[in-house]
């Protein structure tokens, strides 16, 4: 692969933001919630950071917008540093789901182990492993994504946090059930409570291809401090790539084939381990929840960097 | 079948309460509260009451015990009298479950509408008919048990309740679930809070056998005054054949032959049309949730009356 | 009740009929054998044969049709007959199912063993129990139907049966699911060509009531020789009422009452234990498999003849 | 990461080989035909091919095994050569199954669909797609095999075949279902027949990693001819790391971090893109049917050649 300038990517991002746009109506903004529903359709917005410290964006790349899901991925690297791997595994599995992100069916059969960090079921357990061990994990989450994005002024969206806990009560169902199988600690309305505020997160595609810089470098900073082990951070793109957009893993992997990270609100951040981070934003979805026109976006990226892991 | 005299029958419960307590020692009391992990394994109690007037007891018949799921059929009947049985049915189905009282995977392969009014999720939303439309439905409830059994005495044990209401995450769980689909109107902490005051009803064998004598005698109480229509008795008895004993009523059906409701109390009432109501109480249930003794009580009790419907 | 006189049976019938056929045109007569897709759409009769020896008939009650999963009723009385009741009852259970008669999901979560001997796996196991001892049990079937319907002019519809056997891959995936679970003796292909055969018995209203006579007559003929023992007869009785009609079976008790065996031909024969054994024919089917305008007619059968059980 | 020598490889093999050897006994040859059951379950090889044609072995490496479902991988290949990609994914999926590879609960589900192409009933329709297409599939496979691994003396080892054959009752359920479903075209007992000798093809270690070397080297052999184009094999590779590990992929993927396919004769191949491909064989498998010494050694080699693609 010959090396690319940032001209060569500035140009590249805006062909890519061309092709991913003409997907922009034939998907469906999140409705589940007033809050997530009004964004309007037509958003979209790139970022991209090097290893070497280089950032390039495009369109609406420093827009805030809800993480939804993508925050799992911060929650699962705090849970790990915070209690260690090992007591997060022995509550959570490591295999994609082959079933929606939010059924409950999977989990009864597999008596109230969620069958990965990623889909709503386990980050509960995630979560709820955070909440037995600190006073507030909602803000513990938050200083980490300030730390990592290097953006102080991030913030929780309340009013999206009050619309998820009044319009959750499919995760209220999941996390009764867990608790009621003995893989809830902490109350139920404390970890929804976390829960929905790690969801409302609000960050932008450069904050977030920022935060997760060090997936892509070896857990590393660009100035060289470790946050996460290698080991770890090789784990984590593993998961990300076999669990991390729901039941489509298996199709992204297929035309994308790179780790990511998907949200309801329309981001997916996407690791290249070695060379970058991307975060894409663009709220229209398909059947399964993840952005039309962000995964037109990131084919359209891994095609012309050559960058799929495979 | 040559009538039977008040004598024979005294003699006949004695000796299916003999059969019957030999099945002690097989089952399991319920122990998922600790309200009902203490009631003695031992108890047992049979009481008959016949359309002519006659009454027969023996054993534990007048004491009273946790009528649990019981308490779904006359739910049933007070929400088809309050809001009509179409409102009912249109919320709620009419088939024999094929899983575990408790179970939420039908619930999500059907989209939120319970299989029957006597599985868990079915009696939250029965209840929630009532809660929608009726200020005290629980008192209603007891005002209606109180007045079929002709006890006044009935109360709710309270600590039953609260017991419950503490353990209650699955049930909470399928609420939250149901609420998510669209099938609950009211709160779901103010359903929860009655369905579980509701399964906390105390009655003796002798309440529930006279409260349920209207289903044996075309809906009419012994001095004649009517209390549910024809057609809906015998309706209400068929959905007591196919869905009365939780994922057990093909068993139940072909070894005992009458329309019955069980709990997880230990009790079981029954129905024989046009002659008896019936009502065994012992706690030691099956891996299904029925009472083991009360099974084979009722089982001796239809062979020797030549008595199922079949 | 009063009692009917046969003149007012034939009034009676042929209003019925009149009601029934006013449900012709919204079902589908089953269309996934060509032999059976052109079956008349309005084809209806009744046969109704009362425990006094008399008979009634109206429309075309006296024209064969295909009876389908009827035949399963008379494989079971005969595999009960042939190797006893425990050695079929350890290969087949008798709950209801709670999911459509061909499904696959339920066998396999259950390891190999049918819910009931009335859906398709539960059938293929009791003929199973026949094939393991009889030389030749479609022919043994065929002998029993003849004699227990008085016309010995029955005959198999090779056309039939070749059909559902060129068609029958979903039989044939349930049967040699069977046999990887080791709950199939013989080969899949002996099982299944007797199978297909059995269900491709052709038999009139008349006839079929005519059979099923003795299960309203405590397992008599009308001669007073016993064809079952009586506790068997309240048996398969439950299992009709309980497991009968698909995945149907609690709306069909809820609005009729009476025990039931559906088949895709459009046939129904029902038992009024002590009364009557009844055969309606009619090809439009519900979603569920049942005929449509045979179910609204056993209901205003039971209706006017206040012949629920419950 | 240094460059290796062959020397280091040698030993890195031989302590790899050492590793892996402890886990014998911890798992279980497979034994549903006894053709497999009586293979020494303290067999152990690892072959790794080199994209600079350096080649390394180490133990049992040069002795044939039945390569079972790493058939799977050849199949899809030569299914998407002679049909091309699009008529295979109108009649597969691409998604991993969350479940176990031998079910046929999804199935019922998605309407006859497979989840992917190496759970069994994908392979059915990979193996349908090409004897509808060419007179002798099982040939074709056979002689790209020997092609592709450079060895002309592979075969089948029909006694395998005949064994997989009269105990494949459960992949007749799922090939007959399919047919019912509409998803195979030819008739089920030549699928069958094609299917049962591609898994029982005998390949040793050597034999995989040179005929999956292409794989690790954008499509080309050694002396650079295309066997696939590059995008094809980026392709499948993704589909070997989400897909390839039956319900085991997840964790495969934390572990190993690279793509790779199963068989339960004990075999697993792997490929490195880049870099290396490897094969390592040794009959005890985990509880999902994947080898667990071979796992072992993979994890061990990815390890010490930091070649996850994490």
């Amino acid at each position: 692969m010959p090396e690319q300038t940032p001209a060569d990517f500035d140009v590249l991002l805006d062909r890519i933001a061309a092709t991913a746009r003409a997907e922009i109506g034939k998907g469906q903004v999140a409705d589940y919630i007033p809050a997530l529903a009004r964004i309007p359709a037509g958003k979209f917005g790139i970022a991209v950071c090097a290893v070497d410290g280089a950032e390039w964006t495009t369109g609406d790349a420093r827009e805030a917008f809800s993480i939804q899901s993508i925050s799992k991925v911060l929650t699962l690297l705090l849970a790990m540093e915070t209690i260690g791997p090992d007591a997060v595994w022995s509550r959570v599995g490591r295999e994609p789901s082959g079933t929606p992100f939010n059924s409950l069916v999977q989990l009864e059969g597999e008596r109230g182990i969620p069958r990965n960090p990623f889909i709503n079921a386990g980050a509960l357990v995630v979560t709820d492993c955070l909440t037995a061990q600190t006073v507030s994990p909602a803000y513990q989450l938050l200083t980490m994504a300030r730390r990592w994005s290097g953006n102080p002024d991030l913030a929780f969206d309340e009013s999206v946090a009050r619309s998820e806990a009044e319009h959750g009560h499919r995760n209220a169902a999941i996390a009764h059930f867990l608790k009621s199988q003995g893989n809830l600690k902490s109350k139920v309305e404390d970890v929804l409570h976390v829960y929905y505020r790690q969801c409302a997160l609000a960050m932008s595609c450069l904050d977030l291809a920022r935060a997760f810089l060090p997936l892509a470098n070896k857990g590393q900073t660009l100035d060289g401090r470790s946050l996460i082990p290698p080991l770890r951070v090789k784990r984590v793109n593993s998961l990300l790539l076999t669990c991390g957009l729901y039941d489509g893993v298996g199709n992204f992997a297929f035309r994308v084939g790179i780790p990511a990270k998907s949200g309801v609100g329309g981001g997916i951040v996407a690791v290249i381990p070695g060379r970058y981070s991307i975060c894409v934003w663009s709220p229209e979805l398909d059947e399964l929840g993840n952005s039309l026109p962000g995964t037109a976006a990131l084919e359209a990226f891994t095609d012309a960097t050559q960058s799929s892991i495979f």
